[in-house]
């Protein structure tokens, strides 16, 4: 240290004495005893590749264990980048086909440390349950990033390729650590300008950077860039000039980035342009895309989340658009299907196309960023809504036909399997905002590598990892994670109610929206469809019959009001307010009980926080309980807003044991936060 | 009705339908059966005088009973305005020594009537407890209202003497139907303009509606009222200009009303001019008036509500300048003393100053006007607040020696007894702001005229009479009433906690509060003293001996923190935050649950008053929901206002089965009320 240096970190340290000792969270779940592992003898392996230097990096400065042999071994190749791992006499031998499972061994038996997991005798084989574990960012060249929360994008394009942030390869440390081996870069609104050579060559030092953790670069195209960019006359992808275009391109971007992942596209949705635009269809544009990624081993991954502004309703579109086009895509195209069929709501039933595609390879699209589960404000883990999705059983392919077994190759053996996620990482110190969301970015790398785990047992590692391995914080905050899910569905939108989010923001209530002028399916009053006689949306044969769209007996079962479950009766029925429910009450009050109930498990939820306090440090304490008070306003306000104003059609009482409404509804109406969609 | 008027309320009935039949609680608790009294022939009396044709209108318009006879009868003189009710036959005899006292009992029959209580063989003698039944104006000629939240001022001295409101008569009634006799109609901090010869002019006018009600009007007078209307040199009382001015200011106001009460007199107190500006004593200053008033029968209430910017403790020092003083006022002087020591805060210590003028006429001020108590926002029935005063043991005289028995003439034989009351009425429909502050003027009322009822009594017949009958409804209601006051006290500042409420307009919370270059006693820190080791004035011997200025035993008591009553400890005493309270719960707990538990009481009324729904009209049943929803909030706020600011001296943590704040004290600490303490 020069004096001058010295100098200046005594100025800081009198300054900020605290920030020495700051738990800012910038750690994630990585926070193995520093800089005392075991000597290099220890460790044996052959070979000196990046990503081998980086395992033994990892083992060098964290592992406490025996000695362990890093081996690259052929035969395992079925486990693709799955290893093994070994104890044979005081060793631990991890193997695998591949460098890169090798370092996914190393951060396994790691985790097995930190978790007070016996590491001898160990005898471990893992094999992913996705080729292609990928995280979308909907990050903006401009730095915003659209339904973000958690400050500005990571991807400083301005300073890129001349400054690199740390923080790119403590992303890819981050994502290797539980197995996430893609990323798209940008937004799926995409600009064109992504395509051009200054931005590829930024393009080009990320992937350099992730390479040797495994990740593979993806890019959102926009698919008018060959008319934008190349000049062409058109962007209708059985022009000539137009494949010629992209064949260039694709060549331009392989040269940079030989291992280059593929292109996400949306296209014909929300505006964006699309083959549709030249009477095309989504499979003409998806294998133009295809062929000239094909050679470099690329993939398309096309997304369903397409509807048209017909009258009929959203939820049946995807499903219509796409099951006519069941064979017409190419085998490196990839349908990328969005959970439910309306677009990342707290509880959907799930999306029909799931298993309706019987030629065409499916994959999943999750929402890690919680655009609409209260955004960084509310500690909602999302590992049983992943769980909940993996396990719905479609019976495309009779019973068990769930969506984890359609995606992952075991019921419909696919050229590609693959699971993706919408990222809620940004630049703010803690990545992603709330400290708990960090859970949501872990849950979902490990549910893509074996989507078997429980909730609880992700829970229980990510907290053991993240804060202590202190029973005594372990099992309330479990506790507390496992259910926020349900409890956000309770005081959002329980028992099937669906996308009664205030416009733009998608923050707030606004059950009372109604949007003239735009389109219908834009306002919430579409997709409550309150009135005197009841509430919810009728898609059974009286109504859109959604419920046609999904396999026997499911078309039954939801479209039966007595069948269908009740945690779904409002997205499949419209329900009288005086129906009684399985538990005799009526609609209206089991939707009372339910917002009430919301609020007092968030209520409860900040008794349980605050006994925490001697447990972890004081910052990360502070924090999350300065974002709890937050969600425990805003689970009053959702509830208040949606009771009263349901209140104005069922004309019932709120049952009298219930904490009444602190809120007007007029007031509640009033509130039009200052939120944009981006960040 | 013309033509053109019938046109005009057939469009006001078209756009306003339920106008017709609104319930804006305008008619307070005067809601008799309309229209369907008793025929003229059942009236007997003798006679024509205004008063008695009023009380003829209230028999004929809405008594529904047996014959009334109305009877002045001097040997009655000793019950001064009051009356007896006798059956006699198939005929009730109301009789008085005065007019006053058979309109009294007119509407005591009709109350009787109102509230089911049978009204055949009645046997009723009633005297006041007090000559002078007092409501203080506070309101300004400019129309505003000093701690006024029922809109501006009723008086329209703008309009008057040429344009009368309807409500001015509407007043009258309201008062005489409660026995109070007598009017302060503007503010202690007066206008010299007040006793303008045009002002005058209107006040005869007031004098002249309210006369038949047997309402007095008195005026707040200006001290230096000589020296700026008059030109005199200054307001020496001592100056004979001055006094002569003052004569003569009497004279005049006498000729134009000739039953004028007098004078309340705020002088030497938070900037108001004086004798003291002189060198003059608060003796010689009453007196002075006293002598001009003394000829026509008019009387000086000159306040004790001083506090010089000495250093030492303020709730001392109306004592302090009072008692040397006592014996040197004139006998038509009248001390006029605030319940409590401090300023109408939701609980006081009693002021020591009652009982400690042995030979000076004392009366006491309450606080209508919810300064302190939520305002217009909160339900808080203060007649449990005025019953804790005025049943409060000086033991000036030993034991017994209560603050009603000191002032009502039963333990020193007054010349004049009097109880005053800051009004809370405004312009609004309802007169008060909140419905149920209504109750307040009621309860004040009644209780100058008997105080020995109940609040209990009391709240049941306003109930009654304002609302319904129904026992479903009477019952919680009154229970919602009876608490709310201890309610209050709970979530706002409970133990003995006082005057931490916010600068200027006194509504929320503000204990952080210090202001610097300010008199240290503005400050809410001056009042709480928190610091590490606990919280509270210490007022015993080792602190400002406050305690001392009680008789024995009460100094004692109040001295002795294991004696000191604990809704008082505070108050009186510096107390650990871990003392050990009688429940033994630590000091800093007890203080954790009484807030809690505030806010609970609040919540529990705003589920009983839902439940009221079915028995009352939907305005009035709206606007109290959407009262209580304000103060549910405010209740939250003071909670967490309040704990989270002490617990930075306590470093205790929030018992854990008690909800969580819900705010962050930055957050709070950032609030700035746009209100003025003018409305």
């Amino acid at each position: 240290m020069t004096m001058q240096h010295f100098r200046m970190y005594f100025i800081a340290f009198l300054m900020f004495p605290f920030l020495i000792f700051a738990e800012d969270g910038s750690q994630l779940w990585l926070r193995f005893p520093a800089k005392n592992g075991i000597s290099a003898d220890k460790i044996i392996t052959k070979g000196n590749s990046p990503t081998l230097n980086i395992a033994r990096k990892e083992l060098s400065s964290h592992w406490q264990g025996q000695t362990v042999e890093l081996r690259t071994d052929k035969s395992l190749k079925n486990f693709k980048d799955g290893y093994t791992i070994k104890s044979i006499q005081n060793k631990i031998i991890i193997a695998s086909a591949k460098e890169i499972g090798l370092l996914y061994g190393v951060y396994h038996i790691l985790r097995l440390q930190q978790t007070n997991v016996s590491t001898t005798n160990l005898s471990i084989t893992e094999k992913p349950s996705y080729d292609v574990r990928i995280l979308n960012h909907w990050d903006n060249l401009d730095g915003t990033i659209e339904r973000g929360y958690a400050g500005h994008s990571l991807w400083k394009w301005e300073d890129l390729p001349k400054t690199i942030s740390p923080r790119y390869e403590e992303y890819a440390r981050a994502n290797a650590s539980i197995g996430i081996n893609s990323v798209v870069l940008n937004n799926v609104n995409a600009s064109p300008n992504m395509l051009r050579e200054d931005y590829l060559k930024k393009v080009k030092i990320l992937a350099d950077i992730f390479r040797p953790y495994g990740i593979r670069v993806y890019l959102s195209v926009n698919f008018a860039s060959p008319k934008v960019l190349g000049g062409t006359e058109d962007s209708d992808p059985l022009n000539k000039n137009v494949q010629k275009w992209w064949k260039d391109k694709a060549s331009e971007i392989y040269k940079l980035i030989p291992d280059f992942g593929g292109f996400l596209v949306k296209a014909n949705s929300e505006g964006q342009p699309g083959p549709q635009d030249y009477g095309r269809t989504h499979a003409d544009g998806a294998n133009m895309m295809a062929d000239v990624l094909k050679p470099y081993g690329g993939i398309v991954m096309w997304r369903a989340f397409v509807y048209s502004p017909s009258k009929d309703d959203r939820a049946k579109q995807a499903y219509l658009e796409f099951v006519p086009l069941d064979g017409k895509f190419r085998d490196n195209v990839i349908i990328q299907i969005k959970n439910g069929p309306v677009d990342f709501q707290p509880r959907e039933a799930f999306n029909p196309l799931f298993g309706a595609l019987r030629k065409t390879s499916e994959m999943v699209e999750f929402q890690i960023t919680q655009e609409y589960l209260g955004q960084a404000n509310h500690l909602v883990y999302l590992a049983p809504l992943f769980k909940e999705t993996l396990e719905s059983d479609t019976y495309s392919d009779g019973e068990g036909s769930t969506i984890a077994k359609l995606t992952d190759g075991t019921l419909r053996p696919a050229k590609i399997t693959a699971i993706s996620a919408v990222a809620n990482i940004g630049e703010d110190a803690n990545w992603t905002g709330h400290h708990f969301a960090q859970s949501n970015w872990y849950a979902f790398g490990r549910l893509a590598w074996n989507h078997q785990l429980t909730s609880e047992q992700i829970a229980e590692e990510w907290i053991t990892m993240t804060f202590t391995d202190n029973e005594k914080f372990i099992n309330p905050v479990k506790e507390m994670m496992l259910t926020s899910r349900e409890t956000a569905v309770d005081y959002m939108m329980p028992l099937g109610l669906h996308h009664i989010f205030a416009g733009g923001h998608h923050y707030g209530p606004e059950p009372w929206g109604d949007y003239k002028g735009g389109r219908p399916d834009w306002s919430p009053v579409y997709y409550h469809q309150a009135d005197k006689n009841g509430v919810g949306f009728d898609r059974t044969k009286t109504g859109s019959n959604a419920v046609s769209q999904y396999f026997p007996p499911l078309n039954e079962i939801y479209g039966n009001i007595e069948t269908c479950p009740e945690n779904l009766i409002l997205w499949f029925h419209h329900v009288p307010w005086d129906y009684k429910m399985k538990d005799g009450k009526t609609l209206w009050e089991e939707l009372c009980y339910k917002y009430d109930s919301g609020v007092h498990e968030v209520i409860d939820y900040q008794k349980i926080w605050d006994q925490m306090e001697p447990f972890i440090d004081s910052q990360r304490f502070a924090e999350v309980q300065s974002k709890l008070k937050i969600q425990s306003k805003d689970a009053v306000w959702w509830k208040d807003a949606c009771l009263l104003y349901f209140q104005s059609f069922s004309k019932m009482p709120i049952p009298y044991d219930i904490e009444r409404p602190v809120h007007e509804l007029e007031d509640l109406k009033k509130i039009k936060l200052n939120m944009g969609h981006h960040n």
